[in-house]
């Protein structure tokens, strides 16, 4: 192994982990999963330790001796949103195994997706149950919009979708603010979703027994309404595309002018089709003036995740673009007139992960 | 005591309640307060052992004997919206003492308000921490809008006015969307009252300490600035005056032609001139046709549940209208054009219990 350079990265979330390990070709020479990695759950010394377990499981992979260490470890995970507490991560980690790696760098997950889809900056949109938008600029220099919570953000994730949905229904109902479409189709979903009958059954889901990822199921299910057509469905996930817009929009005033990579995770941008009218009428409407290269990641944000822990020590790690992610939409600015490429409309495939 | 009449009737809160016992000619005999009497929080028992005692103590207070039953007793309560509980209360305070009073209505503390404000129907729309609106018709038939709680209704109350001020804030400096008026003073007061120095310091209360009475309990300040002449401040009470009157429009539809008293009830009202710009609005956008007359009240909402409890054995206790309660603003809809009434301009009074 002498001479071979030797690259990991760590995509890192609450529930489950990935790891990679490159050769200094950009070759994935080993692999590994492992359960969760946000040390805000689990503490530092219970995180480090899976990490360290899946490096090995990784080196075991690729045929490396546990003994020689990484030339770098990108950790790029949820919950690492801090300095002070990545530092100690970092120190944790070579502390309980000296052989893992030489140099370690920790950031948050929204980073490493940021560095698997546009490494030379771009915007991350994060659509999942919540939603959070980050710009890197080319100079290193990052600006957030979002990313606040259920109470005060996560405009156009899983969860606002659902709630925003029910809202209209209880509004409706009262004569409160009348529905822009009819609600029946909806209505029924809601009260097959949750097992009710009137509004008030619903009461316990939204206070005692409240949990947001329960919520955010009943998005799934709304796509499909959305996809079979119901207006009112395809109302509100074009509100959410104007909400994930309004993040780009309020992002792209920081961004290089001209021409700027977005991209896009999370189970809601399986509903692309759905979210695009609201999403190109926000972007017209505050008069973006710059392309915004839609993509969607085709690997895992681990590889993101190694090509940063190979910058860490200065190397160059290579990266094939296209095998990393693809352009799903194009959004050109040609005299307010919005012209988009021809799409890969990967919401119409079919695909198993279809709100995984 | 032989022939006279007796009524008692009680307020009940979360925190305090208060029992009025009034004779045959609607003159007030006998007074007590006591602690909350929520029968969710308490339990049946607790709640009619409370309700019982200051029964007691009233009847003292009047000089009746303990053992002379009131004619009948009128419960409105916090809490008793299900007609299941409020019979079982009923039969456990007679069950508990015999000679508390010979019959016994339930209802909640939103009708209290109304049989002390609108005897003869009306609406009655709340503005405190939450908000919610009911209209009983002069035949007996209720509609309600909103009610339901901080995640899925609650506009116009005192924490919507405050959760939706910091939302202003959080989008602004995002740049998701614009504030409408320069947000310096609000954000100066949002820091003070929540003893931050960035947004990211508000979100402990907002999630892990999240307590919906102290975030409302910005909203007095808030009602500061806007009296003080804070465009932002002034914009987002007139937007609860906007919610507020959606609900009246949304109940407008049920009501008798021609003329609706409204009971408005809860610390928000206090704000009344930086309500009503929004409120107008909204009934004029709605084309309302017809009088609203907003009234505060003047008394306990114990005398409204004296007047039901004397109703319920068909007795008409005598009211006097202008005692129980006070016009402070008529909505007339002349061919589109609104001409209020000379208000009692309520707000601007310096009374003691501005936002008690």
């Amino acid at each position: 192994m002498n001479g071979m350079k030797l690259f990991g990265g760590v995509e890192g979330g609450a529930t489950h982990s990935n790891l990679v390990i490159c050769d200094g070709t950009g070759k994935v020479v080993g692999r590994s999963k492992g359960l969760g990695t946000n040390h805000w759950i689990l503490g530092i010394e219970e995180c480090a330790n899976r990490i360290i377990h899946m490096v090995e499981m990784a080196k075991d992979d690729a045929g490396i001796p546990r003994d020689v260490p990484l030339d770098s470890l990108g950790l790029t995970l949820s919950g690492c949103e801090q300095e002070s507490s990545n530092t100690e991560l970092a120190r944790k980690v070579k502390e309980m195994d000296k052989y893992c790696a030489q140099e370690i760098i920790v950031a948050s997950d929204t980073a490493g997706s940021l560095f698997t889809g546009a490494t030379n900056g771009g915007m991350v949109l994060i659509a999942g149950t919540g939603s959070n938008a980050l710009l890197r600029t080319p100079d290193g220099q990052e600006y957030g919009s979002g990313g606040w919570g259920y109470l005060l953000g996560d405009e156009g994730g899983a969860y606002w979708i659902a709630h925003r949905t029910i809202k209209i229904i209880f509004d409706d109902s009262d004569g409160y603010r009348p529905s822009p479409h009819p609600t029946e189709k909806v209505w029924e979903l809601v009260k097959k979703y949750f097992k009710a009958e009137t509004r008030a059954d619903l009461l316990p889901y939204a206070y005692k027994h409240f949990e947001k990822s329960f919520f955010a199921g009943l998005t799934a299910h709304l796509s499909q309404l959305a996809r079979a057509g119901d207006a009112l469905s395809q109302h509100v996930f074009a509100e959410a595309g104007a909400a994930l817009a309004r993040h780009a929009a309020a992002l792209a005033r920081r961004a290089p002018p001209a021409r700027t990579r977005v991209v896009c995770v999370g189970s809601v941008w399986n509903s692309w089709l759905a979210l695009r009218p609201g999403l190109l009428a926000v972007l017209a409407e505050r008069r973006i003036n710059m392309e915004l290269e839609l993509v969607r990641l085709r690997v895992s944000s681990a590889m993101g995740a190694a090509w940063l822990a190979a910058k860490h020590v200065d190397y160059n790690l290579p990266r094939d673009d296209t095998a990393f992610c693809e352009v799903f939409y194009t959004y050109r600015p040609e005299n307010g007139k919005i012209n988009g490429h021809k799409e890969n409309g990967f919401i119409g495939c079919g695909c198993s992960d279809f709100w995984s």
